[in-house]
């Protein structure tokens, strides 16, 4: 008997968590997408206790093919000191349902699952077992904030998070920004909550005064902001930001 | 009397243009967007035709504040041969409902406007305005192809068209990969449609065969299709790719 493969299905999730809101998931997941991760049995997740808060919200909406402690989760293996890469064959034992005849969900702890976090490792070994990856629509916060900033949404970067220490944070500030004037590209960073203010101050220092630098935090929430301005303009006011509120940093040399 | 200025609303359109397919848009957008695209009556679009077309879509599911004839709906000035950008004052009078204390839409052809489209000018004027811009969630044929693929989503780069003459694009893809390599960055392109099966045959030729090359098509729609392998693996098979449906292609050097 063959039995038909079933699908890699990446779920998106709501850009909330940790901010201290819950937003309504109707407010940021098409109906069909609900429906859909309502439907699946297999899950590999970031986080196994957000992943079951996560389905918890979606059974409000679409009740749930299984009950939530049915469900079959398990969390993408973590990055170990000292060992580069997770082993191939910890991916093929997460996909077994899937050769077995059983969609798969990937879940993260935010948006589009693969982007900004370590999903794609699972998605690559997906494909070379041949499997059929399938996306679903949902937010990214990157996307959401690139198309609010106004700046150049035919050329950017993501570039993920800078490095910590000061001198070496600088450095690669000026480094992405004289590629940002050579390809007109803008560049996009984000950083943990809590070091928000430092990333923000360091932009604020270390860009050329006529660079345009973008600040998106709380995308689709109560406490949405998004403000672009000229380095110097921001040098000339105060500036502050939270804490807790995921945020997305965006700049492009003028 | 003060008048409270309307907003900016950065209103996603399904992926579905030109394929040939019509999607149901609650598949791609969730439900209080599709609620907010029905209560604006102030647009400023990519197309007016295609966001007439949009919108009878989106009051099958929420019925439109103001019958369609009653919109007003504004088309983005197209760059012109021989001026490089439009004019700022024809920003200024597209954003004056919103000054009088309206909300504006801005709607593109496809997927997130501004992105990989001509709103960013839009945006940035509102910024300048000092106006709220507001993004709504919803599908990026860039980010989805992105999470399917399977390459790096922790760095990666939209360089938009690659040149249309073979050896100036024979050169930029040799610069992109080198790129690639050096800064493990994933490498997206997109291509209009009828120009698919070259620009893929091109990736395949020009790329070293242990590059991954992912085609992601028909993103969303039931065509929807997403491969990736070596360059190596493409060159063995024989490939195909259709010239109506929208494609975003992607690689990361091995």
């Amino acid at each position: 008997m063959t039995v038909v493969p079933g699908r890699l299905v990446l779920v998106p999730n709501g850009l909330d968590l940790g901010s201290g809101e819950e937003i309504d998931l109707t407010e940021v997941l098409p109906r069909a997408v609900l429906a859909q991760a309502a439907s699946i049995g297999h899950w590999v997740v970031e986080n196994a206790k957000t992943a079951r808060a996560f389905l918890k919200r979606v059974d409000r909406h679409v009740t749930l093919a299984q009950p939530l402690q049915a469900l079959d989760i398990r969390e993408l293996p973590r990055p170990r000191k000292g060992v580069s890469t997770p082993e191939p064959a910890d991916f093929g034992r997460l996909l077994a349902p899937a050769l077995a005849g059983h969609d798969v969900g990937l879940l993260s702890e935010a948006g589009l699952p693969a982007v900004a976090d370590p999903g794609a490792l699972l998605v690559s070994a997906a494909h070379g077992l041949g499997l059929t990856v399938m996306p679903l629509s949902g937010p990214s916060s990157l996307l959401l904030a690139l198309a609010a900033s106004g700046l150049n949404g035919q050329s950017f970067a993501f570039v993920g998070y800078l490095p910590v220490e000061a001198g070496a944070r600088a450095a690669r500030l000026r480094e992405l920004e004289s590629l940002s004037r050579r390809q007109g590209q803008t560049q996009i960073a984000i950083e943990t909550p809590y070091r928000n203010a430092t990333l923000l101050g360091a932009l604020v220092e270390h860009l050329h005064p006529s660079t345009r630098l973008c600040v998106a935090s709380g995308l689709t929430l109560s406490a949405q902001q998004c403000q672009t301005r000229t380095v110097q303009a921001w040098r000339a006011m105060r500036h502050e930001i939270g804490d807790r509120v995921p945020a997305v940093f965006l700049w492009l040399a003028g």
